[in-house]
């Protein structure tokens, strides 16, 4: 720390990504990457505007924008491009929290929050978890401040059901609700059908996971017309060429050919469905995860002591150090082949270690 | 804007880029862009990463990361990387500005700053350039703030010399001292060599203009360690992804192709003393700019007049409708063909409208 940093961000923890080792092969099963590769059109369109890099992106991307809002079936007002999702989430927090709006998010749920309410200097209303790690809208109906739920829900992949999002639309019209739906291709329904009956929704999504394309930065947000206005005047007040050519390309090869996109969905779903089974087997408990992860804990083996055997073996999954879920960790799901080799190697830990 | 948005930003005046036109090809000379593609080696590297989008960025974007500090004579740890120098300049103003350290900068520079100040809610101080757009480093001795200077500074294109700079680190030196180099290879001397001597000064740079890669997003911080780790604390709490897989590989290959590079900038400074000589001998004033652009005047055609004519016929130059500059066009140095194209396209507009 400098001593001109400001006392305001002289506290600051960020965020810690999970690990991206560069020593040694892994399979990876802790940054909810797809094993697929992107699309062979979004490659395409991506390499294409290589040799264009000498001029500024259309600010607006306008060709993506329209894609992406016929691709959800809303109008090309409702939706803002972002260097990912954290870069909606963040502008969120800048728009519609302050000292007397406080965010409000679950104790279990994606860890940036309480980074994003801390680096804008927003107080926090942290609620927690029911013990199965669900999540009752009840708790959040009446709260002064703005909602932050990720739908379904990580690391738990616990999923709200539509219903649900909307009673407490509802319930709560005076205070924006925002629903991060980064997993919701993977099982649940996603609320931006309602995003024109009520002005106090934001969704947020990633072109990240279902759409493979994690190292491109790609998100966005859907809302009525003046929530999205509000977002891209902090676009333009912040970094307004945030999305690069070579992405905002990508992204569109990526809508151009969904049915690459939907199958993969199939084979994560798939895929989830086998490691479910094989790990239940095994003794494992686990959340019932609408997500392209699985939250799992054994009786016999306590969650750290899993993390590490399975990361000597050549596995790495996600362990978090919180006291209420330290015994569990989060695994990615992968291929079919790599989800073989997680169970076969899960085994073969439990086998001897027991 | 919503009825949820905060107080704070409700009164934002965004940043206006120049004119992107998607319906006719216009000769671009608005934006700073290079008139130069990227370098092949750039192209091949950014193309190279198109198949590996499934999997995050290196948050630390380790390999550019040390080919820039390689390539400046730094180490890694001087450097933080962003989505484009805007990035870094808004990690600036929110870790060394706030409500009793205000923002310092020219009335007529880089027209991000006082947006920066706004978006961030800290106070601005604006120090009017000399009547010739000159900038005296007196103005800012004394000033209890964090001081952003543009130089060579934009639009004017107008170097301050090495040791003015480190004039005003030596009498400021309890105040950071922030110096946007977007421009400095077209023909200045940058401060990056005075980083171990002074740990109140920032260097922010571009690969947009010299290096042709605007539409990457890719800019870079440099100074002592303590301040890019203040710098960094912020981009793990915002957007620790904040550079795409395709642009830190594409950076990587520009610097690997630094011959290139090298050659653009005698190319676009012939171009600029060829513009300059032109238009001088067609009776315009300018100022001496070390920059890819050139600030121009006439005594017998307005500025907006000029530039609306231009645009008439097929020629984008910037137009800023600011009391003190309006009589000035911003022209980009392109290529030698567009810069004959602009010169005989003026003559005509001049021959034409006297």
């Amino acid at each position: 720390m400098s001593r001109f940093l400001t006392d305001r961000l002289s506290k600051l923890k960020p965020y810690t990504p999970g690990e991206q080792p560069k020593q040694r092969k892994y399979i990876k099963l802790n940054t909810n990457e797809s094993p697929f590769a992107p699309s062979k059109s979004a490659i395409k369109y991506a390499k294409a505007q290589a040799k264009n890099l000498m001029l500024y992106p259309d600010p607006d991307c306008t060709d993506l924008l329209n894609a992406v809002a016929l691709d959800l079936g809303v109008q090309p007002e409702n939706v803002i491009l972002t260097n990912g999702s954290d870069e909606v989430l963040n502008f969120a927090f800048m728009a519609y929290c302050d000292n007397d709006t406080p965010a409000c998010f679950a104790d279990i749920t994606y860890g940036f929050y309480k980074v994003f309410a801390d680096i804008n200097s927003v107080p926090k209303k942290v609620i927690p978890l029911k013990d199965d790690f669900s999540l009752s809208v009840d708790d959040y109906i009446g709260q002064k401040g703005t909602i932050f739920i990720a739908n379904p829900n990580a690391p738990t992949g616990l999923l709200l059901p539509l219903t649900e999002i909307e009673r407490l639309l509802i319930a709560n019209k005076d205070n924006m609700v925002v629903i991060d739906e980064a997993y919701i291709d993977f099982g649940g329904e996603s609320a931006v059908s309602l995003i024109d009956k009520y002005d106090n929704l934001l969704v947020t999504r990633t072109f990240s996971k279902s759409r493979s394309m994690a190292g491109a930065r790609l998100g966005f947000g859907i809302a009525n017309k003046a929530v999205i206005q509000d977002l891209v005047s902090i676009k333009y007040s912040t970094n307004p060429y945030n999305v690069n050519r070579m992405t905002a390309s990508a992204g569109y090869g990526s809508i151009k050919d969904n049915a690459y996109f939907v199958d993969n969905i199939k084979k994560i779903i798939y895929n989830r469905d086998y490691t479910v089974k094989e790990l239940k087997a095994l003794g494992f408990e686990m959340t019932n995860s609408m997500a392209n992860f699985i939250f799992v804990r054994h009786d016999k083996i306590d969650g750290e002591t899993l993390y590490l055997m399975l990361k000597k073996a050549g596995i790495l999954v996600r362990h978090f150090n919180d006291e209420k879920i330290k015994d569990y960790n989060r695994i990615t799901i992968g291929s079919l082949k790599q989800m073989q080799t997680l169970v076969a190697t899960i085994k073969n830990i439990l086998e001897n270690s027991l």
